[in-house]
């Protein structure tokens, strides 16, 4: 995966954004792989009419046709200056990192947030934090007849770090607090978050949110200031043993400097749902490690239903004049 | 384990409680086994004076000399007849079908509220429901490199029943409701509580309670009404492949109607944390069956620390004349 480079053309400001004229329908191309294409063809025209927005959403429509333009990476897309009438790029995606880099995007980009794909990690992040917590594993991997009673401190007793405090990264740690664990988020600028146990922001509240943790999250966007965050001097500030979850993205981890900490120790175990190369190939080590655990991205998987809603409300905005939802801070990244 | 027989001696009225002498400490016997005793011999004297009271704990005290007994199954009394002077008796467990059924047991009887357990107790349940929802099994029993992304619905569409709505049933289903499942909550008498999505109380709500669930929690008490409550006939009410959890009592579920159902697909996967006999004897086919996950009663351990403020709490009261705390329905069974 690509660093984001440090030079990034402006965004139109969104304050440009003006209503359209009411007498034609909004044009949506929807640029995305075939199979993602298959769950938009029918949601999207419906929650389109469901807004109240008078559309058509098509695949082929001409740059200057094009009014809005919804975005899946793997689409045919990869000069987006032609499309000088489009009003914004709608991502279907919450993390932009592989079109924020693009240079030709000047278009005002929304990332998605989806209430969907929200619920859906912190499922996946409770469920994974709670197997660990409570050791399911022994138990559903056990063949033998073996009766040893060795119950699990509680909760409160288990320090947990969540790394990203965004839309996912504070859904998550605030699920997790309701479930009593004492939870110390992490996010990249300031924050007035006081229903976590501690909050450490910027460059310096790294290594205190980290020292400690007996389970970690990975949640933060991947900029060019995240990748590799889990290096190896990294990895050893939590408690030795701790367990390391990332459904958040593949380069925030040091590949190489996680599998020696799992072989050395200080990592007792790893589960993974993002990876710098999706599919995992077959031969990566992390398939056949006995302490790494690999989900197939699913964390959060963006629900058509839902994602659709939120596409249709951007398009209702920016149709009525209204500021979009999400717009991406191009030189964050995110 | 045996059933409740229909006749019990009536319990001695807690109101006939009254305070004691202020000169003397009151004599707590500590009945219960020795593993249970090295828990609470520093942690309970610890507790009552915390609590304010004046108090000796012992193994070693006559009929005559006991004020209060504290009781874990597994101690020396089985006649409980001698102990006239014993105010009451405090359960060290929540479960009390053991004790009640003790014809010789006429003093008033407190179970175990110990929010350690209760929070524990949630801790299990939600993991364990989580872990179903998701499919963790699959991940983590894979030995082979296959990447098939197939993402879970959200909670919201998986429907989860919890029989018994006491201090335990209770909390672990208003925990499932905050992640977002819709949960259906059944007790035996009339309960309004509306933060669940339904309840249904009384024999006769049962089935609709059951019907359509896809994950089932066993958590009420055990008396000779719910012993063998789930049958083979009631094992078929919830949605075909269901997962069923036992944390409550292992005689809740008929043992062989189980296997059944599970061999015939009806159920899916049951993940029992209790059983009739415990520990679970090797040649049990529980231990072996493919989609039978044992869990060495562990889901909700009494916590030393916590439950001996719950007792000390209780003597307090009954030294100061006040009523007691979680007095046993001795018809009831609980």
């Amino acid at each position: 995966m690509s660093t984001v480079p440090d030079d990034l053309p402006e965004a139109r400001p969104a304050a440009l954004l003006r209503p359209a004229g009411r007498s034609r329908p909004a044009r949506v191309l929807f640029d995305g792989p075939e199979r993602v294409w298959e769950a938009y063809r029918d949601t999207l025209p419906r929650a389109l009419a469901e807004a109240g927005v008078l559309a058509t959403v098509s695949r082929d429509l001409s740059p200057e046709e094009t009014d809005w333009i919804v975005y899946a990476p793997g689409g045919r897309i990869t000069d987006f200056s032609p499309y000088r009438q489009a009003r914004a790029v709608l991502s279907l995606w919450a993390g932009v990192e592989l079109i924020v880099v693009n240079p030709t995007l000047t278009q005002p980009l929304a990332r998605m947030v989806d209430p969907g794909l929200t619920q859906g990690m912190v499922e996946w992040v409770t469920g994974h934090v709670l197997r660990h917590h409570l050791g399911l594993d022994r138990h559903i991997r056990r063949t033998e007849p073996r009766w040893e009673p060795s119950p699990p401190p509680l909760a409160t007793e288990r320090p947990v770090t969540v790394l990203g405090l965004g839309e996912l990264g504070l859904a998550c740690a605030l699920a997790l607090t309701g479930l009593g664990f004492p939870v110390t988020g992490w996010a990249r600028s300031p924050k007035d978050e006081r229903r976590l146990a501690r909050v450490f922001t910027g460059r310096d509240g790294l290594a205190p949110a980290l020292t400690g943790a007996e389970i970690v999250v990975l949640l933060t966007p991947l900029t060019r200031l995240t990748e590799n965050l889990m290096d190896a001097e990294r990895l050893r500030l939590p408690r030795r043993g701790f367990v390391l979850l990332n459904p958040g993205r593949g380069a925030l981890i040091d590949d190489a400097a996680l599998l020696a900490a799992l072989d050395e120790g200080q990592v007792g175990h790893a589960t993974l749902d993002t990876f710098r190369q999706e599919p995992l190939p077959p031969d990566h080590p992390f398939w056949s490690h006995p302490r790494v655990t690999v989900t197939p991205h699913i964390a959060a998987e963006t629900r058509p239903e839902t994602a659709a809603r939120a596409i249709a409300e951007n398009i209702r905005r920016g149709q009525a004049g209204e500021p979009l939802l999400h717009l991406v801070d191009r030189r964050a990244g995110y």
